[in-house]
């Protein structure tokens, strides 16, 4: 790891719930930690100074988006995606693998790469290793990650295998490819819910001495008990000195389990895509503003919460927005509900440092689904 | 005008260019002032503390919307407009006089009032000067308008002179119907591009002694030449001492010879609807952030503007957000519009302050029309 790069668990057990602290260039991240996802370079409505002030921490966005559209190399001459997203904190970009294998068209899946019709203009387009990673150093994100194979779930035992070896040696790749010390470059381990291939998998990218290690092709669709299982077997396997990423879960419950497992990061589109479809997140479980029982209830969505819609907006004044088409409805629920995930992973964090992590963890979920 | 109104002319020429105060139970207004229009309730996409930055004293909502959607009653319910829109400022209603002229259909125009069908549903419904009142009442803004009827432009001389019969007869009710003392009923001269109308109706207007005037029937297809014929021939027959409002100004030229003429108060969606559009306001002109040439310009779109937008984003990540169809685009563009507006009606207040609006009036146009 650069010496930009720190990574250190500064409470809990190393292959239990930890507390870390992650350095970049770009400044710190306090792990457990979730990670808004900006997509195509804007977390969907909200301004980065919004973000910042919600305490998110690191953002995320997609190579496969922004090397279609604007272009990689536009993103460079603009400054790079610190510039573009106005954000001085924290960024990671994904490889792109994710997208190409849920978003695009006629995949061809070759030991050199992939070739797929994208999903804007149907032209053909090929994403290799290196090209994935040269994209990325155009783009300038702090962690950046290896091109891998995600299959879809249930996916026959072979395609699983063949995907592990495809992304073992596309890893090894993307590092000889990879040149800028002041971007991280982590690898995804794949494997299904296959626990061998998941062991081999990790097994062989840990030999490789990567500085941070994301479990990825996990929340497809396997359902929680076998989300649980996966993650509770692939990240003990995952040293403990290095940062362990969780790709594409925010599901509470889920979220739990996996941070209970020793995983520190998480993204997910959750509290952004449920936002603007007036789904608000409290401690009390999923709320549907939309619902006629809040009309004219003045309350904020949760009376503790200090986030500007729970600040100046009653749930009947919510309502209206989303009934009358308003975007600002879309705004502050989406804003409330990265307030409230910044607040769970805070409460987690906290709870880690004074090792009462189950307890904390076991009221949160009794609260969040209902005890009963 | 009740004792929490006040207005004061703290400089300028009586019947020319003027600066005021506007004191409302909900904070003062110094004129001349812009108000962004917020017609369900919401500023589009911005909010109020993003408003408050922005330098906005005072913000429009509209009445026949709310009416519609969701209903004076559960504004009321809710505790008001000012509790709904999240904004503890001044906030104007307009009587839905306009919208009931501009988008509902088979309206039917009687002594009484005006029965149509909403654009929504198509549900028949009335509107009276008193049902106007009550239904502002209810949603509790500082000012409040007199239902008025609308013509168009072009319009014969008689649909003219009927629609000054009409509305002298409900200013007159609205006044009988109001009853919160804690609230400003304004009234709106109408009279098409017809002198000798506009004259009638604002003499009797006046005779009638509202805290407040608004011009109505402008700029809706008479272009600027007519509009400031009526405005130069209307300001000046209002009373000095009160508050003059144009309704639905805000095109830069249109507004600078209505400030000339004495004209303290605008609302225009102009900054909004432009700003979601990809039209940005500067003080050299309009500029098309859609436009290819901005793709990899690392300016913001105006050097020396405070705003969000200016501050953390370049013309070139403006352009990829709209042309990616993020949200995020026509927020910040609309943020820094009303900023623009905000600035270049601070730019006339000082002047006219200062004894040189002439000059600065010149040299804005000049700047944003070209003088060429």
């Amino acid at each position: 790891m650069s010496h930009v790069f720190q990574w250190r668990v500064a409470a809990g057990e190393p292959s239990g719930p930890r507390a870390g602290l992650l350095a970049t260039p770009h400044g710190a991240v306090e792990t457990p930690a979730f990670i808004p996802v900006g997509t195509k370079a804007a977390v969907k409505g909200v301004r980065p100074e919004t973000l910042r002030q919600a305490g998110v921490q690191i953002i995320l966005a997609n190579t496969y988006h922004l090397a279609l559209r604007p272009g990689a190399d536009v993103i460079r001459l603009l400054g790079g995606l610190h510039a573009v997203m106005g954000w001085d904190g924290p960024i990671l970009t994904d490889s792109g693998g994710f997208q190409v294998f849920s978003l695009a068209a006629l995949r061809r899946v070759t030991h050199d790469g992939v070739m797929f019709r994208n999903h804007i203009d149907g032209a053909e387009m090929t994403l290799t290793p290196e090209s994935a990673v040269a994209a990325q150093n155009e783009l300038g994100a702090d962690i950046i990650m290896a091109l891998d194979v995600c299959p879809p779930y249930p996916c026959p035992r072979e395609e699983a295998a063949e995907a592990v070896r495809l992304t073992l040696g596309w890893a090894a790749r993307a590092r000889a490819a990879h040149g800028r010390p002041d971007q991280a470059l982590w690898a995804i381990v794949q494997g299904g819910v296959e626990a061998d291939l998941r062991r081999c998998c990790a097994g062989e990218l840990v030999a490789m001495d990567f500085p941070g290690y994301a479990i990825g092709g996990v929340s497809v669709g396997e359902g929680h008990e076998r989300l649980c299982e996966v993650v509770g077997l692939t990240a003990p396997l995952l040293p403990a000195d290095r940062p362990r990423y969780l790709m594409g879960v925010g599901e509470p419950r889920d979220v739990v389990a996996s941070v209970a497992a020793g995983v520190d990061l998480f993204d997910c589109v959750l509290p952004t895509r449920n936002g603007r479809n007036a789904l608000a997140f409290t401690f009390g479980g999923p709320m549907r503003l939309r619902n006629e029982r809040h009309k004219t209830d003045r309350r904020p969505i949760e009376e503790d919460c200090d986030c500007p819609a729970c600040r100046r907006f009653s749930r009947g004044a919510l309502r209206h927005l989303f009934a009358a088409g308003e975007m600002l409805g879309p705004i502050l629920v989406t804003i409330h509900n990265l307030r409230f995930f910044v607040r769970f992973f805070g409460r987690l964090r906290q709870a880690i440092c004074e090792a009462r992590f189950r307890a904390e963890a076991e009221g949160l979920l009794d609260r969040y689904y209902g005890s009963d």
